[in-house]
């Protein structure tokens, strides 16, 4: 048996960047499938809020250690702690506070505003048919990117924060995947644009990516 | 001339956030005011964006360190790691990880979804009028207190982790003054209406109240 389940979704960006934390760091993992859509979502069901109150994924459970933990940001600074190489926030302290600064800019000024349960939301209330949803989205994403953008002009280079991958890297990329199914030009981002085109040739994320999970498409 | 200058709006939650910890921790501050809604939003005047490429509320500048920041729980951290005490992550590891998993479910969970911007976005792209978008509001505010409730309903006491403030606190306090300008139904969680009654006692949650700010009702 694994020492660690992740409860997650094929196409949630919070879910991926924990995959690409587990990949790259090599860590055996169980990799359970939270339905976001069947069943008029598995994310609300009993068993699972047991797990996490708020109903969102991922959830990671440490066997070993008898626990369980919600938020993707604080699974990826236990999983840091836990499994320290490689690592992910690999310079010094006011290094490391720029990589946190810009992977909070994704989870909060981002990832929030263009998930399923927003989108639900303005379809629901508002009627808002799936081109005003992906303006919505693309709205929101191209607003973030584009303070993206600013603050890994002169730090980027193939990765976020240099030449290694990063923090930074694991939100940025899913991020990207949303922008792109939501008719985001990413040519306005070619910082962005080009560290997605590195990331994308490294086996953790190829691996981590939507399309390789089991519940694909399902 | 203050080591430290807070750019802040009365009302954004995210500066009261940092204005409860400079004050807690009793750290003298130059209290400057981006206004988010005169002059069509001071936050997108070029001058403060080449601050905060976000175009958003709180920057913390430290003069003496020649550094500015953005992101409410970025500022905290580090104000936490430059003035210690009053300590607000007073635990050992497992339990500072709850704390930091309560203050990301707000930061993530419910801020985002019903600021200013997000309501001026249903209101521009929906036609939604003050009762929707206050709706709108309650309606995450309320799917996050009903995990917030259940996350704390054995550990809180006085306050949100035990009978100590924590940064747990500093997140809570300013999502249920949201709360309440958006008419949710704070009957309906108890532990975090009890934590309110009781942060409102202390003299750092009194001067970082919106109210107390010399740009209150401006």
């Amino acid at each position: 048996m694994s020492r660690f389940t992740l409860y997650g979704y094929w196409r949630s960006s919070c879910s991926w960047r924990v995959r690409i934390a587990l990949h790259l760091k090599g860590i055996d993992f169980e990799n359970l499938s939270v339905h976001l859509v069947k069943d008029g979502g598995q994310q609300h069901k009993a068993d699972y809020l047991a797990l996490n109150p708020m109903g969102q994924v991922p959830c990671l459970v440490d066997h070993q250690a008898g626990l369980s933990l919600t938020q993707s940001a604080i699974i990826l600074d236990y999983l840091e702690e836990q499994v320290p190489e490689p690592a992910l926030y690999p310079g010094d302290a006011g290094h490391n506070r720029r990589i946190r600064e810009f992977c909070t800019l994704i989870n909060t000024g981002i990832q929030p505003l263009q998930n399923l349960a927003v989108l639900q939301q303005i379809e629901g209330r508002f009627g808002a048919d799936a081109p005003a949803k992906a303006a919505w989205a693309a709205h929101f994403i191209a607003r973030g990117f584009t303070a993206a953008e600013t603050m890994l002009k002169d730090v980027g280079g193939d990765f976020c924060f240099g030449d290694r991958v990063t923090m930074a890297d694991l939100f940025l990329i899913p991020q990207i995947f949303g922008a792109h199914r939501f008719g985001v030009d990413m040519t306005a981002f070619p910082t962005l644009a080009r560290i997605d085109a590195h990331c994308g040739d490294l086996d953790a994320f190829v691996k981590a990516a939507p399309g390789a999970q089991p519940d694909a498409q399902s």
